[in-house]
Parts: C-alpha cells; sequence; structure tokens
C-alpha cells in the first residue's frame, strides 16, 4: 500500500482500514452522528472551534475586533475535539453542514445566523465590524484576492503536503515531491508580495493576512509537520518579516491560544468566555494551578 | 515509485522528471518565465482564462451579468495555453502574480484593477453590479458561507481526486481512497443541502451556484476524470437536480463555450470578444468552416 499498478474496482467503496492518522474522524457521508445539542454561553458571538490553523484565523480576528475598540465583538469560544468526534455533534451539524472547525453562531441581530467556513467568517466580521477589510475600491479588491487566495491553497499544504509528509501512514516520494513542489511555489508566491509590501493587500494589516498567517507564518516560525528545514523555509525572507512582525502583535498572541490543547500548556486557554480568561490562566500556570 | 518507506532528504530539491502530467508546467519557483505583454480589447473588462472548472465560473458570471441587462459588463476573453507556459508571460504575471487562470483586468474605473483568483473575480463582479450576491444580511451570509466551502473543498476534487485518479504517473490505492472519500463527502454534503432549498444560498441563484457547478455539476454530469461510475454520481439525486437546472440556463450553455480548446468543436469559442461570436461560431460549425 500503495500498490504499484493497481487498479481501482469499478464502484469505490468504503474500506474503514485505509486511512492513516485521522482515519477515524474521515467519512464519505456527512451528518450528525449522535444527538447532541451545543453549549451556549452570553456574549453575541459562539465560537466553536480549535486551535487548528484554521481556527486561529478566527479568534485572532475577534481578539484584534476586541483590541481595536469594538466592544461589541465579545465571543464565547467553546471547544470542539475533533478527535472525539464533536464535530458530528447534531448541534455543530446545525452551525456547519461540513462539519469542520471553525463554525460560529452570530446571534447579535434578531435572528440567530450561522457562518460558517473560515474564509467566510473572516469577511462576515469585517462587514460587520467595518473592520480590517477596505469598504470599496482597489485595496478591498486586492485584499480579497489574497484571501481567495489563502482559501484556495492552504489546502494544498494542509490536506496536501502536511498529510504526505506528517499524517499518512506510510511514506510515499511521488505525493511529497508533488505536494512540498506547490507549497514552495506558494511561499516563493508570498515572499515576491511581500518584498513589495508591508501586508498582503498593501499598506493595511487585513483579514487576508489573518488567514494566512495561522497557515504560511507557523510553517516558516517551524512550526507545523517539523517541516521547517526540508521546506528550507528560513529563505523565505519576506515571509519571516512579515510572520514576526504579526506574531508580535498582542491580539495574535492572545487569539493562538483560544481552544489550544496542545504544545506549552502555559499558552492554552481551552475556552474563552471572558477577555480576563488570558490573564487568569497565566496566573493559574504560573502559581502551579492549571 | 512511490517508494515504500521512503525516507525524504533532508532539505527538498527538485527532480523535473517526477510530475506527471502537468509536469512541465508545476515549478518550486513563482514569477514570470517570459518577457510578453497581455493583448488588449475594446471591452471595460479583460479576461485571461482557459474553459477549466475555474474558468467556467467567470465566463458564466459575464453571460449571466449581460443575459440580466448589465450591458457594461462586457468583455473580451482570451485564451491562456497552460500547456504552453501562457501563465508564465510577465503580462500575465502581473495581473497574477500566482499564474493560474482565470485572472481579470476591470479597466472600467479610472486605473486599471487586477483581479485574481475566481472567488475573488466572482466577489468583485457580485459587488461592482450589485448582482448574484444578496447585499446584506442572512441570505449574503449564507451564500457567502457557500463560496468559501466551494473555494476550500474543490482542491480535494482537483488537485486531490483528479490528479490521483486521472493524471498522476500511476495510480496508486491510498491517495485515491483518501481523496475519493473526500469528495463522496462533500457530495453529500451538497446533496443533503440541495434537499432543502434550491440553490446553495437558499432561493435565490447566487455566485455560490456559480463556483460550485463547475467542479460539481460537471463531476454528476461524468465530464470529469471519467469518475462517474467510481464515484456513483447518480445517486446524489439533488445535486443532479441542481445540476441540470443550472445546466439549462442559456448564460450557462455560452459560459462554457468561452475560451473551450477540447471536446466538441461545435462547443469551442476559443476567444470571445462580442455576443455576436456565438452565434458566429456556431454558423462556422454548421457550414463546416470552423
Amino acid at each position: 500500500m500503495p500498490q504499484d499498478s493497481y487498479t481501482p474496482p469499478e464502484v469505490w467503496t468504503w474500506n474503514q482500514e485505509n486511512g492513516g492518522r485521522f482515519a477515524s474522524i474521515n467519512r464519505p457521508v456527512s451528518g450528525a452522528l449522535q444527538d447532541k445539542d451545543l453549549q451556549v454561553g452570553k456574549h453575541p458571538f459562539q465560537l466553536y472551534s480549535l486551535a487548528t490553523p484554521n481556527g486561529q484565523k478566527i479568534t485572532i480576528m475577534f481578539e484584534e475586533l476586541l483590541a481595536a475598540g469594538h466592544a461589541d465583538a465579545e465571543y464565547d469560544a467553546w471547544l470542539i475535539n475533533i478527535g472525539e468526534g464533536d464535530q458530528f455533534d447534531s448541534g455543530f451539524v446545525e452551525v456547519n453542514p461540513n462539519s469542520k472547525i471553525p463554525a460560529l453562531w452570530d446571534r447579535s441581530g434578531p435572528e440567530p445566523v450561522r457562518v460558517f467556513e473560515s474564509g467566510a467568517i473572516l469577511m462576515h466580521l469585517a462587514e460587520k465590524f467595518g473592520a480590517f477589510l477596505p469598504k470599496s475600491g482597489p485595496e478591498r479588491t486586492e485584499a480579497l484576492n489574497w484571501l481567495f487566495w489563502l482559501q484556495g491553497s492552504a489546502p494544498y499544504l494542509g490536506g496536501g503536503f502536511g498529510h504526505f509528509y506528517a499524517y499518512a501512514p506510510e511514506r510515499w516520494q511521488y505525493p511529497i515531491d508533488r505536494f512540498a513542489m506547490e507549497v514552495k511555489r506558494q511561499l516563493d508566491v508570498l515572499d515576491k508580495r511581500l518584498a513589495e509590501v508591508e501586508y498582503l493587500g498593501g499598506a493595511q494589516y487585513t483579514i487576508a493576512d489573518m488567514a494566512t498567517w495561522p497557515w504560511y507564518g507557523n510553517l516558516v516560525l517551524g512550526r507545523a509537520y517539523e517541516a521547517g528545514t526540508f521546506l528550507d523555509v528560513d529563505s523565505y525572507k519576506n515571509v519571516q518579516r512579515w510572520t514576526r512582525q504579526i506574531q508580535d502583535r498582542p491580539a495574535v498572541k492572545r487569539g493562538i491560544m483560544v481552544n489550544r490543547v496542545s504544545g506549552d500548556p502555559a499558552r492554552q486557554l481551552h475556552e474563552r468566555h471572558d477577555a480576563g480568561d488570558f490573564e487568569t490562566r497565566t496566573q493559574d500556570k504560573l502559581s502551579g494551578k492549571g
């Protein structure tokens, strides 16, 4: 496995033994596996997520909105443990029929509105608060060019390179070569762009940066798939400059702690229900309580 | 190849012999390979494309805008032959530094504006003409949920399933199983949604449908990768209903002819510079001139 000169069957059938890491959560059908409601907190925005790169996009955005003075961007962030199948609870499927994190109930209006897909959530919040995305003109267009670039490119990094380099049951040369080449091309596209401008959209920090940083920023920091050396990430000097600039933002430092359940325990805030949670968490950790 | 128990090198290097179909156009670096300007026609919108699914999204949108009475959506559609490397011409890289079709120069304002990524082009045109995307409210949010769903899902269909089922140098079981399962899950997500509503965003036909139809509509019609039987596409009854409903739209019939260079010659309009081109083309074909 994989077999050379393999002949696929006429009709594909599901073999549950052939999945690699995450095999237990990948299925050829959609929908709820169990009847279970989502929890709901006190704030206008109810986020159901996990601190994967797609999850980090949204917690960074919320923390940036709050830091910019949008007090009505307060949110509860609930943990969705995808390894345990929380994304197949009936309540989660209602907010995202695609069963992927992040998903959001916006309860700020007369009726709750569901928002799913990290790119759509970023757009929704940017338009709602008039923040981090120019409202019109060429600057809006260029920011959206790069936001959509990210949404279509990251699957080659996560579902392609990351899967075959780090998670598949074995390592095979062809898919690793295929996706490593594409990821390096993507890094080069970003590097040339960031040689010309401070942020992806131009002079302003926008949702295009917040979408891209968790994927390509974490990658060039060597935090993703232990692939920093393999992909020679240090050679992308402009991506490195932009990554470190964004990493230094206080809202980003807070955002990436939310719904985080791995790595340094002092940087994990499993759920976030109040701005004070970050401080409490840090104090708990410092005093050995956490 | 691929080798079982393969050990990747410490640092990835480019082996140009290991690419499968399209190997000649995949590179680990970006940027122009040759100095060559784009052609420019008379209309406000200059589209540089090819009738792949991503290309079809935009020619369908232009034809829908014109059919809806937006006379100022007139466009020139120029052919970008990706097999011959047109996407690496300096003029093309200027409009899309990512070297992928479709790309658009919007010359309707005081300064030309570049728009790239098919999702961004759809957004740009929808906002410019106030068409095929609700301007605000829950209906806008839901349409954008599905537009972003498509942009993040299609790479698993095209760059994942399609590549390993139809284009890779050999067939291997693991990647085919992995991506077939995901594509079937995606089809099931669409099928359940389209059991509840007429169009992806709800009651209205939007850019979410125009984005999704060329990928999943062509797939369930058996036109993509000769994989209709393998994926049992006939079982997705609601996707079939929605696919045929959209296929019957005159603007869609025109849109999918534009920049098409394969299949039935009577359905190919290599370049489109005038609304009359469709009729001329058909007459040429009928009289044996084309």
